[in-house]
């Protein structure tokens, strides 16, 4: 009995020691394998968020005309080549390399997860730090993609090489390194989950900045000064754009949990994410329709997207309910808001100001009133907003965070672009912005045979030779 | 000798410990692991077919007229906004929550991970509820897209709305519940692994009812009654469309498995499924080409759909070469299906009745043919089909199942559009469907420079003007 | 005393045996989740990479004029198509199979993962088979995609057919099994990470046969041999395009690490992937804006395409800075060799040889030059760089591995495409190529209004109404 008792307590170690040294010749014990998952986790969130790229690319070129359509897609990869090279170089050193309250001072030519030590910010994570590189990065080259878009189908394409440069190096990691890379707004406990302010409202202060220096496009505005519509030329990929988008967008929020564990908290993030987007859409839609008359596509798709603007900063301190009324607030903001702007003489091409601006501020205050004092906790982060006995302590910090972001992209982005303006000039001239910038910046159409059949309705030439003969050779069509 | 053994024992305990202590502070313990790693299989995959929107924007938009073409595209990102809320509200509780054998009656407003006690149907998987959410209101909107697709080109953009709100709440939920949600069908051992039947005969069954009472395109039959051919506009974005749709069947069929771990088994569901939607490809080439003398396209591309359309209920019961048969015999059924429909007077636009509906109804009884006892036993569903000696059993089910979701969803399709047809019209007036639904139903083309430039040619007049002067602007192309 | 210390050792001996019970139970161990997450890791970077089936069918169609591009992009699901039957029936068998230093000989009609025993080749990881399969499927495919490129504009479909079963059965498994099979190569230490040689050396000597003997398209010569630029007709589809293999190269040269573990070193070749894709961008617009005075976009999207094809056989090898210089190394020399080869007077419709051959060479080089002496140990593949103190050995092995690959592949596909055009011909007729392929190798155009739209400009009659009553009905556009 007893003898059978002791073989039974041996057997059973011997069970359990198997796998135990099994994981020690391996390393794949569990903790290892927690630091896989998250890994990969991250690496997924990264890549949706690096697929928004193909969104943004789809948006902007589908909302700008023709002869602009080549060069707008084109830059797309331009930029997102600087971003990778100049983030690499230097900006993930200034946003996350250990340094001061202002910015990172270490960690400059990342070389890997063995620049480990420069990284403090990000030490929380147990996450390979070339894992963590991929996914700020592709957060950063969405905060460019904002800018840009308000410089469509006018701008000089060196200042999307240079602007760009210095928005990747500086600008936008300056404000990260703030929030997130250990600096002041972080300290005060700012909420800002996945970048409302961050990204968002960084990008679409620079786009302001750049919208005002560059002014109007031709035709934008009447003798009146009453603007005009430019309508963007292909909605069906406007609208593809924007679901890519929306799935990058499942990577943008529930990917800043950093890990599928927790509890599956990404899960809740993705959930508050998704129904805000969504009511964004149906509000944006119905109020087009109550203004204009007629639901109007190119406006729910904005509605989609400043939902989503705005849901990024609270998408984990609120309710599920409080994320449809975000949503549905930020869609009908984002609207009102685009269409005021544009009376007021801004000729903001995709939108950029509104909703990523305005959409982020309002993302940026909303979690001051709907943070939740469970979710604060699980978070960890600041305190409950206004309507949930919070009073105005969160909120006022959201605030700060807001107005020192944009005073600092503001200021930052207009030295840049009218030092630029000023030394080389930042826009085409009036003969290449009627040309359009596919001939105008790179020599031939983004569509020469469509391009072509229109100007031989019109009678007009279309500049089509002269760029060809310029590469060297004629041009065949058909 | 007998310390030392003491020692070795203590020493053995205390190696073992310390993984174990260690997982227990920071609750990274292998079951622990295992839910966070199927949370993420799960989230992964409903991306997947949450990105099969993209694919069925694109290959609508892709398949209708160029005036159609941004209303198309566009409607799908409105019908996806109506999805995610209507589903959250209550379509989620009537398909998944507690309740009886036709519906659930638990779980409405869903509040994440918190409400798991109301959806004890999806308690077998350790996955975050909030992520099985997703994974369900991804299926259930591939099913509504299908819907709509039979309405195209003709259908108010209010049918949309209001239908698409009750499909999503209450129609496709009870065949869900039916089948996956507690309901007769999965009690009586119905195998629909992934949805041929709940999702895909669902939607097609629904188009039917759509597309009976709209009645074809103008156009689309002659005085003799014999069909012409509506040629979409754009095969690169159906292709496009059709690709996608073919990475997002990766997330449908292998993401049903709700784990990457059980010896790897949504592998194999994977395999099937890809040899299958090839074969489809091949054999609905093959039969264009001896049908038409010409190997078409789009006949090609719903080969694909037609067949992952019937593999997606048998992926999980079939060997391989069955899956290829299965797929073949489903590009040739839905093809020559199709063509006997549209001589029927059925104008499909996207050929969702005979790629959906009857793929999916070979689909259901496919696997009452093919399944093999190995894998029913690996699944635990049902029985061996016919072919494996399993007599007419399975194959009854299947067919029971069949039988009572086509009733039930033509029926409640039926009424809710006949419905809608007696107070407020389903469909366009005939000025309108002649202008296109991008001017009728929102105001603006899809492509305003280029339906310029046609209707420059032929002498029309576009209705450009029209729609931005009720935006209270003029509209400037260049 | 003593009993206290007897309970609680059997206490701890509890504590710790219920969890390893349960794993029993569940099979939920660690090595057990370590599969599942390796298994989950290769489908995800499977899925990536045959997205990029997406963005070739893209960059293809985008790349060629509209009257070619609904067969261009149809085509690449037919291919796909192709490649997943012929992969599965045989060609996973002859590159992965058990067999000699040649081809592998066992594993044909592949049914899973019982299998198993006749793939030692892919032994080594524990990712099941399946996927295993999946994701080398989806490199086949890729090569095939290439090798299709150069064929654009004047190959009849057959061609596609035939010689893509082929390829797919015997050309590039042969050289797969060589590297990756237990060939030669492998033997030898050659060093490709993830395919510059395997998959797109190969893609490219086939276009290299294929467009030799295809002869240059009607036009592209003048009378003095002189090439004219035949204009692609979508820029924003071939942006689309590369950004889709963008993201799908993620899974292409992280995903070849089999896993997520062994310290993220997965994430360190995303890294060095992703800066030298940038740095080819940069570097392709610089160059051609210095040879020809514009910023050419479709050759930066080469640039980037040439790099990431440079980097692929390197990535694993090489430091960050190295990275850098081989994107920008093979966005040049890309660029230069495309002009070059076209002067010379091979008409390569997507650049093929030079992005995929010559970027291809370039990449199996750089690693025999830079890569380092602890990143080959990492890796345990091959030797240090002649840069590194390696000498001449790695390099020898790299150029022998060029070269071995190059001559069979030419010397295979010549005689395959040389037997077609002798037996029945490989290129349409004058007349057809004129018409355009989509109307003679399918019946109807990709695009039928617009090219109803252009023909209407020029006073041709478009081939619509031939088309359309072949089918046997009446085309209807508006």
């Amino acid at each position: 009995m007893k003898r059978k008792w002791i073989v039974g307590l041996i057997t059973a170690i011997m069970i359990m020691a198997f796998p135990v040294s099994a994981f020690a010749a391996d390393e794949v014990t569990a903790p290892v394998l927690e630091i896989g998952l998250n890994t990969m986790f991250v690496f997924l969130a990264a890549l949706l968020v690096f697929f928004m790229q193909a969104g943004f690319a789809l948006l902007e070129a589908g909302s700008v005309r023709m002869k602009n359509a080549g060069h707008v897609a084109g830059k797309t990869v331009l930029t997102l080549g600087i971003s990778v090279i100049a983030f690499w170089a230097a900006g993930f050193a200034f946003g996350f390399g250990n340094g001061n309250s202002f910015w990172g001072t270490t960690g400059f030519l990342f070389s890997g997860d063995s620049a480990a030590g420069s990284f403090a910010s990000l030490a929380a994570s147990d996450v390979s730090l070339n894992v963590k590189f991929l996914f700020q990065l592709s957060f950063a080259a969405v905060s460019l993609a904002i800018a840009c878009g308000g410089m469509a189908e006018r701008a000089k394409l060196s200042v999307y090489i240079i602007f760009g440069t210095l928005f990747m190096i500086l600008i936008y990691p300056v404000v990260a390194h703030w929030v997130w890379g250990g600096g002041w707004l972080g300290s005060l406990g700012m909420q800002d989950y996945a970048g409302s302010t961050v990204v968002h409202l960084t990008g679409a202060t620079a786009a302001l900045a750049a919208t005002f220096l560059l002014k109007p496009r031709l035709g934008k505005y009447n003798k009146e000064g009453k603007p005009n519509v430019i309508q963007g030329h292909n909605q069906v990929l406007t609208v593809l754009g924007v679901i890519i988008i929306w799935i990058g967008w499942f990577g943008f929020n529930p990917g800043s949990a950093l890990t599928p564990l927790a509890d599956g908290f990404f899960g809740y993030v993705a959930l508050t994410t998704n129904i805000a987007a969504a009511a964004g859409a149906i509000a944006a839609l119905f109020i087009s329709w109550v203004f204009a008359g007629k639901s109007d596509i190119p406006s729910m798709l904005n509605g989609v997207l400043a939902a989503f603007v705005a849901i990024t900063g609270s998408c984990a301190f609120v309710d599920a309910w409080a994320a449809v009324v975000i949503g549905a607030v930020a869609g009908i903001i984002g609207f009102l808001s685009g269409k005021w702007l544009e009376r007021a003489g801004l000729d903001d091409p995709i939108s950029a100001v509104s909703v990523h601006g305005i959409a982020g501020v309002w993302g940026a205050v909303s979690t001051g009133l709907f943070a939740t004092p469970e979710l604060v906790a699980a978070t960890g982060v600041g305190k409950p907003g206004l309507f949930y006995g919070g009073g105005f302590d969160q909120l006022g910090v959201q605030i700060l965070g807001v107005a020192g972001t944009f005073a600092f992209v503001l200021v930052a982005s207009f030295l840049v672009l009218a030092g630029m303006k000023w030394l080389i000039g930042i826009r085409v001239t009036e003969e290449e912005e009627m040309m359009g910038l596919d001939i105008s910046e790179h020599g031939s159409y983004g569509y020469p045979e469509q391009m072509q059949a229109i100007a031989g309705d019109t009678g007009k030439e279309p500049a089509l030779t002269r760029s060809t003969s310029e590469l060297g050779s004629i041009s065949v069509i058909k």
